[in-house]
């Protein structure tokens, strides 16, 4: 088998090397950047930077939130489980209901998926939160229905459903009317918990990476 | 806003009716096909179809494996976060050694990374065992150089790191010279915890879905 490079900051450094030659980040505003970079390298596609819509505030409403100890709203274990912990500046609450024990019943009663169900439990939460969605349409859907009838607005959204059924709209959605809430979106089906977890890492730390992965 | 799908089960149909429409799958045996329709589904692109890499009875390896009760061996948690556990066949484990006390130290005196040497924990239980990696390229290359070593061959090795360094020249490495183990792996530079769970749940429940989302 042939060498391969073992070293994690020269494998980081290799990454964003080969991200800023070859994707389009020049329309970014500082600090979209480096979120565009790490969402870049959670999936291996550079063309990604391309169908990021965000708005201009975006990344410096979610530090500016992260920093004052606000909690980051998820909508699966996997958008969770990606978030780098020790990277949090104010040891912020990551917080996913899907699994709560009334989540089954609660869909079942709403006549929705228990993605959107459990989203239905945020509102006390909302208010300057990080909501992070990378997993399921009917989540965003239901956070934008639940800031049409009034509830606290987050501070920022990321939002990376992915899939074949209401991704794409979901996130258009987001991105024509974010409801007076700054958002990060990427449009179309392409998405996932990966890169949720990315651009809340992204918020949390920008480029720093850590020396041993 | 428009009305939008909020039935799991029709937001399941309609998914995978898209994805048999879009995607190329004729050239996939039985039960590849699902695997290949639920790697799909879990990143919103038709055409990683076309760059799978599968031996022929990987997917039979995979089921007869995890009916046996073979542990899940992930590189990471967000893999792990991923397994639906309801749908195992054997309430098997699921392992992620990645954040084990020792590993930090393992890695620096290994001159290597986190997830590399974590992997150095599994020989003990990599007989004959389900290998889901959705990270780290040197997770995949250190799990090959340890069969080279003589370890125990896992009945399945899935193949899903991502990035810009060396998840394309693991997964080549891997369809090139599965060292007698069975494997599917996504060739290039796409890949992911998402993908990686997804193989494991088709492993373990095909295309069966839950009602509830």
């Amino acid at each position: 088998m042939r060498p391969y490079e073992k070293d994690p900051g020269r494998i980081y450094a290799q990454s964003f090397a080969t991200v800023r030659a070859e994707a389009r980040l020049d329309r970014f505003p500082p600090g979209m950047d480096a979120l565009a970079i790490r969402l870049i390298h959670a999936c291996g596609m550079v063309e990604v930077a391309d169908r990021l819509a965000f708005s201009d505030r975006a990344v410096e409403a979610g530090r500016v939130a992260l920093a004052a100890g606000a909690p980051i709203l998820c909508d699966c274990e996997m958008v969770g489980a990606g978030i780098i912990r020790r990277r949090l500046p104010a040891d912020n609450d990551v917080v996913v209901t899907l699994n709560d024990a009334g989540v089954p019943d609660l869909a079942r009663s709403l006549s929705t998926t228990r993605s959107a169900a459990a989203v239905t439990l945020w509102p006390d939460l909302l208010d300057g939160a990080v909501v992070a969605i990378g997993n399921a349409p009917t989540a965003l859907f239901q956070l934008l229905e639940l800031l049409d009838a009034g509830a606290p607005k987050p501070a920022v959204i990321l939002g990376f459903p992915v899939g074949f059924v209401g991704a794409a709209e979901s996130k258009a959605e987001l991105a024509a009317n974010p409801r007076g809430c700054d958002f990060v979106a990427l449009r179309g089906r392409r998405g996932g918990s990966a890169m949720a977890s990315a651009a809340v890492n992204a918020l949390a730390a920008g480029l720093e990476t850590d020396t041993h992965v």
